[in-house]
Protein backbone atom coordinates (compact mmCIF):
# COMPACT_ATOMS: atom_id res chain seq x y z
CA UNK A 1 0.00 0.00 0.00
CA UNK A 2 1.30 3.35 -0.78
CA UNK A 3 1.29 5.75 2.13
CA UNK A 4 0.29 9.36 2.01
CA UNK A 5 3.40 10.53 3.00
CA UNK A 6 4.73 8.97 -0.43
CA UNK A 7 1.83 10.55 -2.65
CA UNK A 8 2.66 14.02 -1.38
CA UNK A 9 6.25 13.51 -1.49
CA UNK A 10 5.94 12.02 -5.26
CA UNK A 11 3.51 15.37 -5.51
CA UNK A 12 5.71 17.63 -4.20
CA UNK A 13 8.83 16.14 -6.46
CA UNK A 14 10.48 15.04 -3.40
CA UNK A 15 12.24 11.88 -3.79
CA UNK A 16 9.82 8.88 -1.95
CA UNK A 17 11.25 7.28 0.74
CA UNK A 18 9.88 4.30 2.24
CA UNK A 19 8.64 4.61 5.95
CA UNK A 20 11.14 3.85 8.48
CA UNK A 21 10.56 0.26 9.88
CA UNK A 22 9.53 0.00 13.90
CA UNK A 23 9.20 -3.86 15.08
CA UNK A 24 6.48 -4.45 17.88
CA UNK A 25 9.06 -5.86 19.87
CA UNK A 26 10.94 -2.32 20.29
CA UNK A 27 7.96 -1.52 22.82
CA UNK A 28 8.91 -3.21 25.61
CA UNK A 29 12.60 -3.88 27.21
CA UNK A 30 13.53 -7.57 27.98
CA UNK A 31 16.74 -7.72 29.06
CA UNK A 32 19.09 -5.61 31.23
CA UNK A 33 22.33 -6.83 31.66
CA UNK A 34 24.98 -6.48 33.46
CA UNK A 35 28.74 -7.16 32.91
CA UNK A 36 31.26 -7.55 35.74
CA UNK A 37 34.59 -9.43 36.88
CA UNK A 38 33.67 -12.09 39.02
CA UNK A 39 29.76 -13.91 38.00
CA UNK A 40 30.15 -16.56 40.92
CA UNK A 41 29.94 -13.43 43.25
CA UNK A 42 27.76 -10.92 41.47
CA UNK A 43 25.33 -13.69 40.94
CA UNK A 44 25.27 -14.67 44.44
CA UNK A 45 24.36 -11.17 45.39
CA UNK A 46 22.00 -10.87 43.37
CA UNK A 47 20.06 -13.70 44.51
CA UNK A 48 20.76 -13.05 48.61
CA UNK A 49 19.10 -9.23 47.60
CA UNK A 50 16.35 -10.94 46.11
CA UNK A 51 15.79 -14.14 48.23
CA UNK A 52 15.74 -16.41 44.93
CA UNK A 53 18.10 -19.85 44.48
CA UNK A 54 21.75 -18.89 43.14
CA UNK A 55 21.25 -19.15 39.28
CA UNK A 56 23.39 -21.36 37.01
CA UNK A 57 26.43 -19.89 35.49
CA UNK A 58 27.20 -21.41 31.75
CA UNK A 59 29.91 -20.89 29.46
CA UNK A 60 28.89 -20.07 25.79
CA UNK A 61 30.90 -22.37 23.50
CA UNK A 62 34.33 -20.37 21.37
CA UNK A 63 33.41 -17.50 19.56
CA UNK A 64 33.69 -19.37 15.89
CA UNK A 65 31.21 -22.13 17.10
CA UNK A 66 28.89 -19.18 17.85
CA UNK A 67 29.96 -16.99 15.10
CA UNK A 68 30.98 -14.22 17.11
CA UNK A 69 31.80 -11.74 14.94
CA UNK A 70 32.69 -7.76 17.01
CA UNK A 71 33.29 -5.19 14.62
CA UNK A 72 32.94 -6.75 11.65
CA UNK A 73 35.36 -9.42 12.44
CA UNK A 74 34.98 -12.81 13.91
CA UNK A 75 36.24 -13.03 17.42
CA UNK A 76 36.91 -16.28 19.46
CA UNK A 77 35.47 -14.25 22.46
CA UNK A 78 33.32 -16.13 24.96
CA UNK A 79 31.25 -15.55 27.92
CA UNK A 80 30.23 -17.02 31.20
CA UNK A 81 25.99 -16.42 31.69
CA UNK A 82 23.30 -16.31 34.41
CA UNK A 83 19.67 -15.26 34.01
CA UNK A 84 17.32 -14.01 36.74
CA UNK A 85 13.80 -13.70 35.71
CA UNK A 86 12.11 -10.87 37.31
CA UNK A 87 8.32 -10.33 35.65
CA UNK A 88 8.69 -9.28 31.99
CA UNK A 89 12.71 -8.50 32.19
CA UNK A 90 15.57 -10.97 32.66
CA UNK A 91 18.35 -9.73 34.36
CA UNK A 92 21.62 -11.29 32.44
CA UNK A 93 25.02 -11.05 34.54
CA UNK A 94 27.61 -11.86 31.81
CA UNK A 95 31.65 -12.38 32.85
CA UNK A 96 33.94 -11.99 29.19
CA UNK A 97 36.14 -14.76 28.59
CA UNK A 98 39.31 -14.28 26.51
CA UNK A 99 38.76 -12.63 22.84
CA UNK A 100 37.69 -9.32 21.79
CA UNK A 101 33.51 -8.72 22.45
CA UNK A 102 31.97 -5.86 23.30
CA UNK A 103 31.42 -7.16 26.79
CA UNK A 104 35.62 -7.35 27.21
CA UNK A 105 35.63 -3.63 25.54
CA UNK A 106 32.76 -2.75 28.18
CA UNK A 107 34.68 -4.02 31.38
CA UNK A 108 38.19 -2.54 29.94
CA UNK A 109 36.56 1.15 29.83
CA UNK A 110 33.55 1.70 32.35
CA UNK A 111 34.11 -1.21 34.76
CA UNK A 112 30.89 -2.89 35.86
CA UNK A 113 27.83 -1.76 34.75
CA UNK A 114 24.66 -2.04 32.77
CA UNK A 115 26.31 -2.57 29.82
CA UNK A 116 23.38 -3.24 27.16
CA UNK A 117 19.27 -3.47 27.35
CA UNK A 118 17.83 -5.99 24.80
CA UNK A 119 14.36 -6.05 23.06
CA UNK A 120 12.86 -9.39 21.23
CA UNK A 121 12.17 -8.39 17.75
CA UNK A 122 9.81 -10.34 14.78
CA UNK A 123 12.10 -9.14 11.99
CA UNK A 124 15.78 -8.73 13.10
CA UNK A 125 17.00 -7.12 9.19
CA UNK A 126 14.60 -4.82 9.10
CA UNK A 127 15.08 -3.72 12.29
CA UNK A 128 18.89 -4.06 11.82
CA UNK A 129 18.03 -1.67 8.75
CA UNK A 130 16.25 0.91 10.89
CA UNK A 131 18.88 1.20 13.29
CA UNK A 132 21.58 1.77 10.65
CA UNK A 133 19.62 4.27 9.48
CA UNK A 134 19.23 6.08 12.28
CA UNK A 135 22.46 6.19 12.40
CA UNK A 136 23.57 2.80 15.02
CA UNK A 137 26.05 0.38 12.90
CA UNK A 138 26.18 -3.33 13.94
CA UNK A 139 28.72 -3.68 16.81
CA UNK A 140 28.79 -7.34 18.04
CA UNK A 141 26.64 -10.92 16.70
CA UNK A 142 26.58 -13.97 17.36
CA UNK A 143 24.29 -16.80 17.36
CA UNK A 144 22.76 -18.50 20.84
CA UNK A 145 25.00 -20.99 21.70
CA UNK A 146 22.23 -23.82 21.53
CA UNK A 147 21.92 -22.31 17.78
CA UNK A 148 18.04 -21.48 17.95
CA UNK A 149 18.39 -17.51 17.06
CA UNK A 150 20.68 -14.56 17.01
CA UNK A 151 21.63 -11.82 18.62
CA UNK A 152 22.79 -8.22 17.82
CA UNK A 153 24.21 -4.96 19.80
CA UNK A 154 24.56 -1.83 17.79
CA UNK A 155 26.87 0.69 18.64
CA UNK A 156 24.06 3.26 20.10
CA UNK A 157 26.15 4.54 23.35
CA UNK A 158 26.48 8.05 21.73
CA UNK A 159 22.76 8.24 20.65
CA UNK A 160 21.03 6.57 23.34
CA UNK A 161 23.12 6.43 25.71
CA UNK A 162 23.43 2.56 26.16
CA UNK A 163 24.33 -0.22 23.47
CA UNK A 164 21.07 -1.33 22.68
CA UNK A 165 20.37 -5.20 21.57
CA UNK A 166 18.27 -7.18 19.48
CA UNK A 167 17.28 -10.84 20.40
CA UNK A 168 15.58 -12.81 17.61
CA UNK A 169 14.53 -16.53 18.00
CA UNK A 170 14.63 -18.60 14.47
CA UNK A 171 11.18 -19.60 13.00
CA UNK A 172 10.67 -23.05 14.12
CA UNK A 173 10.72 -23.80 10.43
CA UNK A 174 14.22 -22.30 10.11
CA UNK A 175 15.49 -24.77 12.93
CA UNK A 176 17.82 -27.50 12.00
CA UNK B 1 5.60 -16.60 65.02
CA UNK B 2 9.21 -17.42 66.37
CA UNK B 3 11.04 -19.10 63.27
CA UNK B 4 12.57 -22.90 63.79
CA UNK B 5 15.95 -20.80 62.49
CA UNK B 6 15.49 -18.30 65.79
CA UNK B 7 15.17 -21.36 67.93
CA UNK B 8 17.94 -23.15 66.64
CA UNK B 9 19.91 -20.20 67.06
CA UNK B 10 18.63 -19.93 70.90
CA UNK B 11 19.31 -23.52 71.70
CA UNK B 12 22.87 -23.32 70.29
CA UNK B 13 23.55 -20.01 72.18
CA UNK B 14 24.08 -17.88 69.33
CA UNK B 15 22.70 -14.60 69.35
CA UNK B 16 19.14 -14.42 67.89
CA UNK B 17 18.52 -12.48 64.06
CA UNK B 18 15.53 -12.00 62.69
CA UNK B 19 15.22 -13.19 59.00
CA UNK B 20 16.49 -10.53 56.23
CA UNK B 21 12.96 -8.97 54.94
CA UNK B 22 12.71 -9.24 51.31
CA UNK B 23 9.99 -7.01 49.66
CA UNK B 24 7.90 -8.66 47.15
CA UNK B 25 8.52 -5.36 44.84
CA UNK B 26 12.03 -6.96 44.78
CA UNK B 27 10.82 -9.47 42.01
CA UNK B 28 10.46 -7.15 39.31
CA UNK B 29 12.57 -4.32 37.54
CA UNK B 30 10.34 -1.20 36.87
CA UNK B 31 12.52 1.24 35.96
CA UNK B 32 15.62 1.57 33.79
CA UNK B 33 17.36 4.89 34.01
CA UNK B 34 19.66 6.63 31.60
CA UNK B 35 22.15 9.52 32.89
CA UNK B 36 22.73 11.66 29.79
CA UNK B 37 23.87 15.41 28.90
CA UNK B 38 21.07 16.41 26.54
CA UNK B 39 17.86 14.92 27.45
CA UNK B 40 16.25 17.34 24.52
CA UNK B 41 18.43 15.01 22.26
CA UNK B 42 18.66 11.85 23.64
CA UNK B 43 14.45 11.79 24.22
CA UNK B 44 14.17 12.60 20.68
CA UNK B 45 16.10 10.13 19.78
CA UNK B 46 14.65 7.93 21.34
CA UNK B 47 11.04 8.50 20.48
CA UNK B 48 12.82 8.58 17.07
CA UNK B 49 13.84 4.36 17.42
CA UNK B 50 10.77 4.02 18.92
CA UNK B 51 8.28 5.57 17.23
CA UNK B 52 6.44 7.01 19.97
CA UNK B 53 6.17 11.00 20.61
CA UNK B 54 8.80 12.32 21.83
CA UNK B 55 8.25 12.72 25.90
CA UNK B 56 7.52 15.71 28.18
CA UNK B 57 11.08 16.87 29.94
CA UNK B 58 10.01 18.31 33.57
CA UNK B 59 12.70 20.05 35.82
CA UNK B 60 12.56 18.91 39.73
CA UNK B 61 12.04 21.75 42.33
CA UNK B 62 14.99 22.60 43.71
CA UNK B 63 16.80 19.81 46.16
CA UNK B 64 16.04 21.73 49.37
CA UNK B 65 12.09 21.69 48.63
CA UNK B 66 12.30 17.93 47.45
CA UNK B 67 14.80 16.77 50.30
CA UNK B 68 16.83 15.58 48.51
CA UNK B 69 20.28 14.09 50.41
CA UNK B 70 23.46 12.70 48.98
CA UNK B 71 25.54 11.02 50.70
CA UNK B 72 24.02 12.07 54.06
CA UNK B 73 24.16 15.84 53.43
CA UNK B 74 20.84 18.18 51.84
CA UNK B 75 21.79 19.15 48.18
CA UNK B 76 20.72 21.65 45.95
CA UNK B 77 20.80 19.34 43.08
CA UNK B 78 17.66 19.35 40.42
CA UNK B 79 17.53 16.91 37.52
CA UNK B 80 15.68 17.05 33.89
CA UNK B 81 13.35 13.74 33.21
CA UNK B 82 11.56 12.33 30.33
CA UNK B 83 9.79 8.93 30.92
CA UNK B 84 8.72 6.55 27.79
CA UNK B 85 6.87 3.45 29.04
CA UNK B 86 7.51 0.25 27.94
CA UNK B 87 5.64 -2.23 29.26
CA UNK B 88 6.39 -3.25 32.85
CA UNK B 89 9.57 -1.18 32.68
CA UNK B 90 9.71 2.49 32.35
CA UNK B 91 13.03 4.05 30.69
CA UNK B 92 13.73 7.36 32.66
CA UNK B 93 15.99 9.63 30.91
CA UNK B 94 17.84 11.88 33.34
CA UNK B 95 20.13 15.30 32.75
CA UNK B 96 21.55 16.44 36.20
CA UNK B 97 21.18 20.21 36.51
CA UNK B 98 23.51 21.88 39.11
CA UNK B 99 24.62 20.29 42.63
CA UNK B 100 25.98 17.41 44.35
CA UNK B 101 23.63 14.72 43.05
CA UNK B 102 24.38 10.54 42.14
CA UNK B 103 23.22 11.32 38.57
CA UNK B 104 25.88 14.44 38.71
CA UNK B 105 28.38 12.02 40.04
CA UNK B 106 27.34 9.33 37.08
CA UNK B 107 28.35 11.24 34.42
CA UNK B 108 31.17 12.93 35.44
CA UNK B 109 33.01 9.89 36.61
CA UNK B 110 31.35 7.47 33.53
CA UNK B 111 29.63 9.44 30.81
CA UNK B 112 26.17 8.54 29.84
CA UNK B 113 24.84 5.09 30.61
CA UNK B 114 22.37 3.07 32.50
CA UNK B 115 22.99 4.60 36.15
CA UNK B 116 20.14 2.85 37.98
CA UNK B 117 17.57 0.16 37.95
CA UNK B 118 14.10 0.81 39.98
CA UNK B 119 11.99 -1.80 42.00
CA UNK B 120 8.62 -0.18 43.62
CA UNK B 121 8.50 -1.55 47.25
CA UNK B 122 5.93 -1.84 49.23
CA UNK B 123 8.03 -1.35 53.34
CA UNK B 124 10.66 1.03 52.31
CA UNK B 125 12.38 1.30 55.57
CA UNK B 126 12.15 -2.34 55.66
CA UNK B 127 14.08 -2.79 52.54
CA UNK B 128 16.69 -0.22 53.42
CA UNK B 129 17.49 -2.01 56.08
CA UNK B 130 18.08 -5.29 54.36
CA UNK B 131 19.86 -3.56 51.62
CA UNK B 132 22.45 -1.67 54.77
CA UNK B 133 22.92 -5.21 56.50
CA UNK B 134 23.94 -6.69 52.82
CA UNK B 135 26.88 -4.10 52.66
CA UNK B 136 25.21 -1.65 50.49
CA UNK B 137 25.04 2.23 52.44
CA UNK B 138 22.21 4.31 51.04
CA UNK B 139 23.78 7.13 48.49
CA UNK B 140 20.71 9.95 47.64
CA UNK B 141 17.36 10.13 48.93
CA UNK B 142 14.69 12.51 48.03
CA UNK B 143 11.01 13.11 47.35
CA UNK B 144 9.03 12.79 44.35
CA UNK B 145 8.56 16.18 43.02
CA UNK B 146 4.45 16.08 43.44
CA UNK B 147 5.59 14.75 46.91
CA UNK B 148 3.31 12.03 46.80
CA UNK B 149 6.09 9.12 47.55
CA UNK B 150 9.88 8.84 48.31
CA UNK B 151 12.96 7.35 46.40
CA UNK B 152 16.61 5.91 47.88
CA UNK B 153 19.48 4.86 45.88
CA UNK B 154 22.48 2.81 47.42
CA UNK B 155 25.93 2.84 46.81
CA UNK B 156 25.63 -0.71 45.77
CA UNK B 157 27.72 -0.70 42.38
CA UNK B 158 30.53 -2.37 44.14
CA UNK B 159 28.53 -5.30 44.63
CA UNK B 160 26.01 -5.55 42.00
CA UNK B 161 27.21 -3.86 39.44
CA UNK B 162 24.81 -1.09 39.10
CA UNK B 163 23.36 1.50 41.76
CA UNK B 164 19.63 -0.05 42.93
CA UNK B 165 16.58 2.79 43.18
CA UNK B 166 13.88 1.72 45.56
CA UNK B 167 10.57 3.77 45.02
CA UNK B 168 7.88 3.77 47.42
CA UNK B 169 4.32 5.62 47.06
CA UNK B 170 2.96 7.39 50.05
CA UNK B 171 -0.31 5.43 51.27
CA UNK B 172 -3.07 6.79 50.93
CA UNK B 173 -4.11 7.96 54.29
CA UNK B 174 -0.35 9.86 54.74
CA UNK B 175 -0.66 11.81 51.61
CA UNK B 176 -1.04 15.75 52.61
Amino acid sequence: MISLGLLLAAAAGIPAQEETYRDPGMKTIVQVAIVCGDIEATSKRWANLLGVAQPKITLTRPGREVKVTYRGRPSEGRVKLAFIRMGQVVLELMEPVGGDTSWKEYLDKHGEGVQHIGFQVTDLEKTVATLKSLGMPELHRGRYDNDNGTYVYFDSQPSLGVTVELLHSDPPAKRE
